[in-house]
């Protein structure tokens, strides 16, 4: 695990624990890190921290010190840059949540209950890239919860334009991420750079692999409003959405309800039973109350509802740190060691 | 003051305080706190209690009890419906914070620095329903932030289409209004009645009367979504317009921030100099640090950018018990009096 | 179960659900939701309503409508004074979490994991007043949270003077409870008849039964201090006190890490493994953190250290609505079936 | 002004903007940001920036390049410790909101609402250091709201014990100060080194200089519990005390509403018209609904009432950055200037 300190790093830790198939063997960080304990570098958020990980020494981010094979990576961009395809390049399967290389046309950007399947463009990267490892990343915190309530509406009636405003955790700041007194009894407006990556992440995350390994993004135009509101976790999204073909309202909630996610997906160690929770009561979805649902791996809608410009009208909310970040990065590992994938 | 006792009462009462040409002569509010004095009937929310108004005895909302000829009304939407015509009717000029009237065709709709040229309209009022008195509402507070910033841009460029999300003050909702219970640490993703009344209230607003006294709504249209957040004071709202002719930033810009409102706005005891702050910081407006601006009766506008899809998108804030309440009743009655329009 | 609808009722439902001894069979409220199903008579308020709770009908609440052998009662003390001892005379053992009894010399007043031995004066009881059923009373949620780290103190030590600050959540106030416009960014140094009940309620939940059935209040005095934060969960209690012997820190943090409670609680389904979790970190226990330890039914003491003017300071924090109210009644009643004294 | 892009800094700025006697003519900061203009080195917090001051040049911190002869300080202790000295020693009068100094035997500790007349051991400072400037400090901002209740009940009945438990706002800790993640809708039972300082201080404050030029703390001893709370601005703290004469509740307040402060200090431009606002509502004070009562230069004290262990128990609430730390200084300069005592 790189990055495993930061507030992203620790909820994988809490996500590992128990995990039936992986293990957290090793726990790297920045060299302010390297070499304390994991316990003595780490500023704990949530619950009591793992004994077995707080006793770990805290590694430096290089191939050479971190030598397992599947690697979370957890590290901000501007280590991730560097040191992740390091690590592809040494023949590690990287599992990011940086920025940096989400747009790159060779790597998978995986919401998995989405587009697990993208993950198989894996093969072309090696190939591409001449790694024996390979990248993965999984979306923007705000993105991903977006792209749970539309796939089942792209894909029945072909999104065209989708408004989204966001109200969005202090958590997706990290820690010691949002002062207190900015935001206390407060909204702010802005989220740097949380636009532009929504609005570029979902065409992407909804295109489409063809058989022969071809990726195109979706054919819809996305505009992105985010705000940082007084909530501990979960992203709330309002959003206005035009299709090919208008669904009725009942026919939107049906597409939602049923959703299944790509094949594969369920029944995987941390996939949730049910990914798309729609709510008929008339003020949900709500962060404290929703937040937790498929132990913060499901997204809740609510208030599905008609337009009155476009054709839709919904809210929903999910977990920005778990299926936002680290549970969506762990899903997609589960989903690649189902396959037998997770090895060039 | 009819509904005296409750947080709209509360603010008219604040902000009546040494005001130079009005002062509060009577309260009124429901049976239940009739016949007591007002420091008894009254949970008082902020700051101390003016000490003239404290010993006022509460009386009953009819035109026998009530006497005085301007009459503010912070009745909820159950009483307002019967008693305002009456007062009406008895001769006395009704500005009313309360839905019921709000649509009727007679009635004027006015947000002071956008359309106070609107009370214009209670000439035809008068001679239509036989009142010698009269009836004059002012708008959802959610829909008087949202015209403040819309005002010029309609008036320089032309709306067509609006999505408007908002980010809205527990104060809106009265008191005791929202449970903690509910909000603390939470979003609320729904307002009972609230975005029908932003859809239908902003073209009434926005429109014209011509100078035969007819008037017509603007021809755009709005696609609302209404959100209660943990903030005490302060709607927040993210716009998305497009127009008939495409303004570039900069003209919004200079639109914005050079209007003045209409004619004999300006002056009046409770207008601020400039209803319309334009911040070029990235983050704001932010409802803890500018709800005041303007001693509460100005709208701060952020953020002014282009679309992605439509034309526009910016961020506007404004105080929702002054601008968006209280203090639009109050400068319409400036308006009225500084025309000598109050008595018929 | 009555009061079924209220918040103390809900937690009661969430804590029982699944429960491997009792089953909710019944539920009963006021007479305004008597009647209609759950489901309708409920505005719920955490999480998903249990399915076979929403399909129940409201009954009244009186022993003829109410069958069942043990009855939770939430109910708040305006309906516990009357209804209450009609169920414990038509043979019903009782578990209140009213104030009305709590301090009457033949009702025990139980913190399950402090004096669970108490609950053997329902005989005593019994006898006295006429009674086939009886009546048991938990206490009042900060009064429990403090005792919780005082019982071992007191033990070891001997009480002899507590300061008590409290600063309680305001799930403590049910629903609505506080309205957010009091509680947003604020602090309350109020809460009604709260420090009353918190110096009344100590040493009696610290007295003692002799072998014949007479019970003494432990002898110390308290002076509380009750204040009202924006937390959701969670009653935290500063402490400063004095005993008759005067402990070293050390010896404190013994006596407190090794409590196990009275006999025969351990074991029981809704005791945690440990019910005074003794932290060492600066600035812990904290409520968002540390609430749900032990499930809720454990507290968390922590800045054990020297006073300046009496013998020790220390800080504790529990869940005021599970080990401080439902929680604690059915830990009761574990306490009793396992002993056979459910029935007379 | 040293320390002047800092939280604490920026009050003083904010205060001293339009003041009758003194104007900000110099800024002054760490080396990171001197050289800069004060616009580009400040994250400015509150309201709009004093354009005057946006413009001057941040200078670095020290006699050479900062000339005033009145030097407001808002250090931190890391830099204060060495620079504070300097000034002092450069002919400079320098008033300091750091620790470093207060407890020196021969530096006043003044709020000056309770012991502006200790400023008067400033001729024996210069006389022993052999400054021709000198150097005062005010107090820590929880241990200044203590002051200001126990000031009157100390002088008329005789101060032996007080326990006082704070819950103080996160400005107390500058910016970006407390994390939000650490304190939404929670509790942080600690605040480094504050304990001590309110223990230490208060004794100090309380104590008397006699004709002589001698000093003498006062002989009370202090428990002090500090928490955190999700409040911006406002520390409340909750007072037990024993006095020599055990006043009654209603001479208590008397001696409290009465109190006028010292000799020189009522009419200064800073100083409030009542330095304690007593209030007889049973809630009260409250942080957000009191802390800018005289401007933020009064408390407000509830609650007084009979101990049922000691004599009195209060609660008071004081604006911990304007009379809890900016505002003192700026009124100990003033009682300095009208004394003639602003130069050696």
């Amino acid at each position: 695990m790189l990055g495993a300190t930061g507030a992203v790093g620790q909820t994988f830790i809490r996500l590992l624990q128990d995990h039936p198939w992986f293990r957290v063997a090793e726990v790297a960080a920045s060299s302010r890190s390297a070499g304390k304990s994991y316990r003595d570098a780490t500023r704990w958020l949530e619950g009591p921290m793992p004994a077995d990980i707080a006793a770990l020494p805290v590694r430096a981010c290089t191939p050479d010190e971190v030598l397992s094979p599947i690697v979370f990576s957890a590290l901000d961009s501007a280590a991730a840059g560097d040191v992740e395809p390091r690590f592809a390049q040494a023949g590690r399967l990287v599992l990011s949540n940086a920025k940096n290389y989400r747009m790159a046309s060779d790597v998978p950007l995986v919401v998995p209950d989405v587009n697990a399947d993208h993950l198989l463009q894996l093969t072309a990267q090696r190939a591409a890239r001449r790694w024996t490892g390979g990248l993965v990343t999984n979306a923007n915190c705000a993105a991903t919860v977006a792209a749970m309530a539309l796939a089942p509406l792209h894909k029945a009636f072909g999104l065209t334009k989708v408004f989204v405003t966001t109200m969005q955790a202090v958590s997706g700041a990290g820690y010691p991420g949002v002062p207190s007194l900015d935001i206390l009894g407060n909204v702010i407006p802005f989220i740097g750079d949380e636009e532009p990556k929504i609005e570029a992440e979902l065409p992407k995350i909804l295109g489409a692999l063809d058989g022969k390994g071809s990726f195109a993004h979706a054919a819809f135009g996305v505009s992105a409003q985010a705000n940082r509101v007084p909530v501990e976790h979960g992203h709330t999204a309002c959003l206005s959405v035009e299709f090919k073909r208008k669904p009725s309202v009942s026919d939107a909630i049906t597409a939602l309800s049923s959703w299944r996610g790509p094949d594969g997906v369920r029944g995987l160690p941390s996939a949730p039973a049910t990914p798309i929770i729609v709510s008929d009561a008339p003020d949900r979805p709500q962060p404290r109350r929703d937040v937790n649902a498929g132990r913060g791996m499901a997204v809740t809608v609510g208030r599905v509802r008609e337009d009155t410009l476009l054709h839709l009208r919904l809210v929903v909310l999910g977990h920005n740190t778990v299926v936002g970040a680290a549970g969506a990065s762990i899903l997609n590992a589960e989903w690649l060691a189902s396959r037998g994938l997770l090895n060039a």
